[in-house]
């Protein structure tokens, strides 16, 4: 189980990293790269054919043709996270992710939703893995858990 | 192999149709339901809890929570279609569909993107299913296929 | 007279607290939680279930779903707080509060207005309170006085 | 138990009627008028002052300024619904209604929400009437039942 | 001649101060006072009706509703000045002053536009006042002149 | 005394027409002109040096230049009416209009506020003329006097 | 001389037939072609690579890539065209087309601006051609002289 | 070959210098000036009617009419530049420059795309030299190679 991860440009690291995290902490193979739906077509074309991933996460900014481009040389499920990018803080970027047309789908995740985009990709991957499957449970639990926490920490505040 | 589709409003058929009509022709098996986060709460949670789907397609307009509350409640894939809805012509259904937190993902289609939602529940079914793997990349084959009929159609008329 | 504050995550409290203050202002008893409509729905199910609140107040960010959960397990008055958060500047937190559909009513507040909520719910509980009432006039009085002072130092700053 | 319906023009009665519809359903006595903050600031004016409404409900297009100013004349809980209108589809009656500043709120509806309007109208009267807060619980199980009606219609039509 | 300039919030005053100097350079009086439609309806309908101003100038952000209450009190011209204000940066603003109703008018500056606002108030009175017609010709003069000097320098750099 | 009303395109003229009747029933002469700031650039520059108009209102959809252009080469007063015009509403058009730069503004109407242009016309000029002053208290008496009309139709609607 | 024409989806050519017309009309050959950057991801790179055309006119809706990924697979002058598509009236194609990161220009026209797209690569063509050039010249003496005609009609209709 | 660079004002240098670096490392002569469509209407229509530049790039912020004017006055290339300007963060300067009417067309670049609307001018003039259509291919072979490198480090970032 590999999932390949692909970024627009190098600045959108700072945001996808957490999605790598992700895929690390629940041990999942993640294939990372830099290459340009616009500036290196060519790479993106060969790495995307002979990539062994099973999902494709692709993040991009601006006009975020990344995820659809990608799609369009696939059938392999592709995640698309827009990156906030200025001046339009990413509206640019999620409308040119998500509104893609009917025959070639993109799954699109929030902006800047590398965290949730990793997510997706082992949610996808726990229906043939009943391992990753009890993970996602934890994971939820320990989310509930770690807002109890923070509840609790503003219920004294209050009191106080 | 079964995808739930579940409806905010029945008035969102007549746009989730076409999900349905895509399963069928992938002979992959669609339940399909009528339940409002808002309205029904109850049943939401019963249906979502007890649905044998390994995934769900989630569809609803103006403050979309459907796919959200959804995803709360299962770790299964959940695939959202904010659907266009008046005034603001989808705007908000993909906002509220979209824009989820992180831990809890969403993976969002383009408003009314019903078509792309049962595709891309193809895509992940297909990574264990060889058979379903083929047939969408026929499906692309064709898409192509007709595309080039639309041009020949084109060049007539241009040239005419 | 009790008025509970929900916030879908901690990071809400910075805006909430002004609502608590003003609460207290009002001497009307505040109960605050932290719960997600995302990560933790049965916190917040058996929370909206057993709380004594005459009002619920409900904030949360981005996919904001949290007042429109809220209020599909109650017929109390529930008010809805969008809040300010990235990229979108709380364009989606306010379209996913306000766009309920017909049925289930949220009384929506400004971007990040946690004041207007605590004084709203005041509002509501003065119909049945002759004190509050009385209270909520002079808070009014104490506007304009405000208001009186700043323009007075404007105009010496004017003249000068 | 009254409950004031304050529209600016009577061009939005189309869309307020149902408001009253909702009243008189739950035996809430309405009381309308046509009144504009721009084109009759003193009849708006009067109106509000002298009202014995223990609520008020405000409708307005565009530049929406009337809940606001009637906000600005009472204490009382005053609820505003922005009214589609051209060319802007309620974008402008929306911000110009909800984003209020610190001290005089208003309560939002959705974009034409005037039959939630009268729904939040009628749970801020139940909390002072038992009668009325059976009524709003019935009212939602009638929802749900309703849902449960159009899912059953589908579902035959999906099985067929 | 006198030209009132009325703000919603003292915070308006270090935008409203550069609409103050231009009105002094043109030897203008300007009238100024802090007044809120929504926290001073009373105060702020008094003003108007006494005022011996020839021109209102209304500054407002949020949900601006002060140039339009100023118009529904006098057939004077009023001219509107939507303030940048968080945090949808104006637009609410802008439309809840420039989207007025038939028979109504608001004359809308740009955001921030309180320059403008006085110069446009000296283009009114400059119909009956000769020399200010005249100072309005230097001053866009003065304003070619000012970059051309900007344009010289520039050359100067691009050349070097 | 003379008003000019410039439209960039005769598909204006429908909307623009509204501007030209209430100049009429305020006795106020109206010159009309088709000129475009792009397609007829030396037109519209010979029509503003020469024509003798003390106000110029410009109308203009999408990238609506017009008004901007005008206020370029006068220092009268120029009203700007952005148009609604496909497929962005009039949001280009209101932007375009009301967004000028410091030093040559334009007093920018509701888009498609025709009418209301030409009455902010009439309140410039009246304050050089007491006749057309007492009109326009006139004019607002009527306005009033037909939503009261307005008002007690409703009224009989309700409560019959 | 030649001008290749890219759409996206033969649903485009109502559109696009404007463009045609425009080349035919200045005697420039035309090359058209449906080709999608996702559904035919190869036939468009093997368009674009073999095609003789000097310039590349890419017209789609929605998620608009096509522009962008012409311009990715050569040097030649790229001019997008989004075109209006539902429910979001062509922002998105607008968004998609227009925002191009550093390096890999498309020159945007306005949403549906086919006519524009083929005027403006005329204007590149008649920089190696001086008869171009000239008739370039006559077009916009026909504009205005066309505009003339339709003020002449609307000044006789308002003096009638 | 000369291009020339006209600003509306010279707070758009920072943004635009890089297009003058960019045309001098093509060897492409540049000539800049700032003139304001507003402000210096006469300068700007004499620089464009002597200019002996092939190709117009014209930046502007706000209702950022320059372009526009320029394609007025000229059948030559005008490629326009919506700058980033407060508080719409460039939506109105890219709304302004692109929805322009059919006649007059102007090839919009992203707002603040200085480099690319550089680009875009070298690539109009490669077609005339095929110097710097070699040179082209170098730059984008280049652009190609630095996202090789920047791959490369990331890569060792994540195996690390």
């Amino acid at each position: 189980m590999k999932v390949a991860i692909i970024m627009g440009s190098d600045s959108d690291w700072g945001v996808m990293k957490s999605a790598v995290d992700v895929l690390k902490n629940f041990s999942v193979e993640a294939e990372v790269t830099v290459a340009s739906a616009h500036r290196t077509p060519q790479k993106l074309h060969d790495f995307v054919k002979n990539s062994g991933a099973q999902i494709f996460i692709a993040a991009a900014g601006m006009a975020a043709h990344l995820a659809g481009v990608v799609a369009s040389l696939t059938t392999k499920p592709v995640i698309g996270v827009p990156i906030n990018s200025e001046p339009f803080k990413g509206l640019d970027s999620l409308l040119s992710t998500v509104q893609m047309p009917g025959g070639v789908p993109v799954a699109t995740m929030a902006v800047n939703g590398a965290k949730n985009a990793a997510l997706f990709a082992v949610e996808i991957l726990a229906l043939q893995d009943e391992t990753l499957a009890k993970k996602l449970i934890s994971y939820r639990e320990q989310l509930a858990a770690e807002i109890e926490v923070k509840d609790q920490k503003i219920q004294r505040e209050v009191s106080s």
